[in-house]
């Protein structure tokens, strides 16, 4: 890292989108180093008042769903319409490799050039408070740079799908057009949390078996409650080959923020997530104290396996290594 | 309660199967005296050799359902092939009321009075380890007593319906027919956690539309993911009224059970089980006692009202309360 900037200098060049300032502040927010973390803090405290002001779409699908070539179509549509759009993604990876990011700007070749576009995956490996909490952060920095439509973008591998939806306001899934098959990556549980499915690559011959599974989709999510707002998930079909069914995506996302303004729930959701957040955060960092004493971690090992194996109960395993206050 | 027991008399009195024993053991482990928790967690230590040996399922579904009629002759079905079968019910009412016992077992007129039959309500209301850990232990006693079939109920009441699934081998999902309305009272999640659907009042002018939505719902799972074990949900018809579909659903659930017992998921999911039992035991006790320090609690309230606000960040918020190592 080259040398800090003062929180001031981070301020002043996010509030006028300085997109040198925003790596920067995005690459001070992912280190390690214990300095480094306190002005973090620092800074995101002070950007707090400039952020928000976004929408936040998590997008997550299973290899080979075309996900990078919908971002770069999608991101290139919203660009156009003059909206200011930053991808973040959410890597597990405990390191940032120079490879994926030009791995990112290399498949979404157009966005990644585009002014009003900025680019960005977040190294989340690791990090206290789960997989999205440095990209949580993240999106607050694009946030306070001006970037009004956040993308966050899941790589499809262990919890991260699941997680971004703590994180997003709209949670867009990707899906494959030919029956059963394309579920199989998928894991349990996604499908009632998305608030829209497009399935992608409905062109060519591919576009009426796309149709068919988009009404059978329909009529599956027709079987799955509601979400708490009312709102009743939605699927479309699209091709970033043909550029076709993405002006009707970006609709169905604003259609679903101004559903979730009109019934009250896109502040009461953000509100949740941030004391999820902490919540989370605070949990974590009791158990890394606890894990800090001497011979826990150790014990616990030991305790856990006696505990799988059903040699002693949850209870008197805790009574083992914690007391009582 | 009455005088207490040794551990001793509680194991011999459950080995030979008395009823008498088991509700004093069951009461033991339900009390909020600290010297009959230290017992408690004796005898459920002592008892584990003599846990395990029973297929666990979980019944949820809205209020109106008709899950005490259902369980009445899904029970009596069991034992009359000889099953022993206990019903504990997960109630997260903090104290047994006397009213909910005798509704139980006035709704369950014939399986009450049977000799291999057990009905029991499980208080749960804030009992460390979540909603169903009293409800666990009350299963591992049933089973040392040699009851072989643990159904267990929740009264569809806030995190129960989910949580069940925790403690459960199949998890039952019963619902009504009649597209779109009854899905109101159903959680978001819960239908993608079900190993099988039933759908009750299959009878008179209401099979019909019963049948249907049988064929409706089947459709739908098949657009869900597949679980782990890679079962496949079902969706069954039955009526308690006329006695019909429960022999299927009885065949389903060991259909699966030999499913998961092939696929090596049986013994694994009871392993994740134990430890996730564990894992959450420890959280809160970590809590709890980070919570028994002086100040904190009202600390932790105006901070997370200020999180929930955005004015700080959860790091700052946490940093507030809890020191690092």
């Amino acid at each position: 890292m080259n040398r800090l900037l003062s929180i001031q200098d981070y301020v002043t060049g996010l509030q006028t989108g300085d997109i040198a300032i925003l790596s920067k502040a995005i690459t001070l927010i992912e280190s390690h180093n214990f300095q480094h973390q306190l002005l973090a803090q620092q800074l995101i405290d002070a950007l707090l008042p400039l952020t928000g002001n976004s929408v936040r779409i998590g997008i997550t699908g299973v290899p080979g769903v075309g996900k990078s070539t919908f971002i770069e179509s999608f991101g290139m549509h919203l660009v156009t319409k003059g909206k200011k759009v930053a991808v973040v993604a959410i890597d597990p990876s405990s390191s940032i490799s120079k490879g994926s990011i030009l791995g990112d700007k290399t498949r979404m070749e157009k966005l990644s050039v585009h002014p009003n576009a900025f680019i960005r995956p977040s190294a989340s490996g690791g990090s206290l408070g789960g997989l999205t909490y440095k990209t949580r952060e993240t999106t607050l920095l694009c946030e306070a740079a001006g970037f009004d439509t956040i993308i966050i973008e899941t790589v499809g591998v262990g919890q991260s799908e699941t997680e971004v939806s703590t994180i997003s306001d709209f949670f867009l899934l990707l899906m494959l057009a030919g029956a059963g098959d394309e579920l199989q990556g998928i894991k349990r549980g996604i499908m009632e949390m998305a608030d829209g499915i497009a399935i992608t690559k409905a062109d060519g011959t591919n576009a009426t078996k796309a149709k068919s599974a988009r009404a059978e989709f329909a009529n599956a999510l027709h079987f799955l409650p509601p979400t708490n707002s009312g709102w009743i998930p939605e699927v479309k079909t699209c091709s970033s080959y043909e550029n076709t069914g993405i002006k009707e995506i970006q609709e169905m996302i604003e259609k679903f923020i101004q559903h979730q303004i009109a019934k009250g729930f896109f502040e009461s959701k953000r509100k949740e997530q941030n004391l999820y957040a902490f919540r989370r955060l605070l949990d974590e960092q009791l158990k890394i104290n606890f894990l800090a004493q001497p011979k826990i971690k150790t014990q616990l090992l030991e305790l856990e396996k006696q505990v799988v194996d059903g040699l002693i109960s949850p209870y008197s395993a805790v009574s083992k290594v914690i007391s009582k206050p």
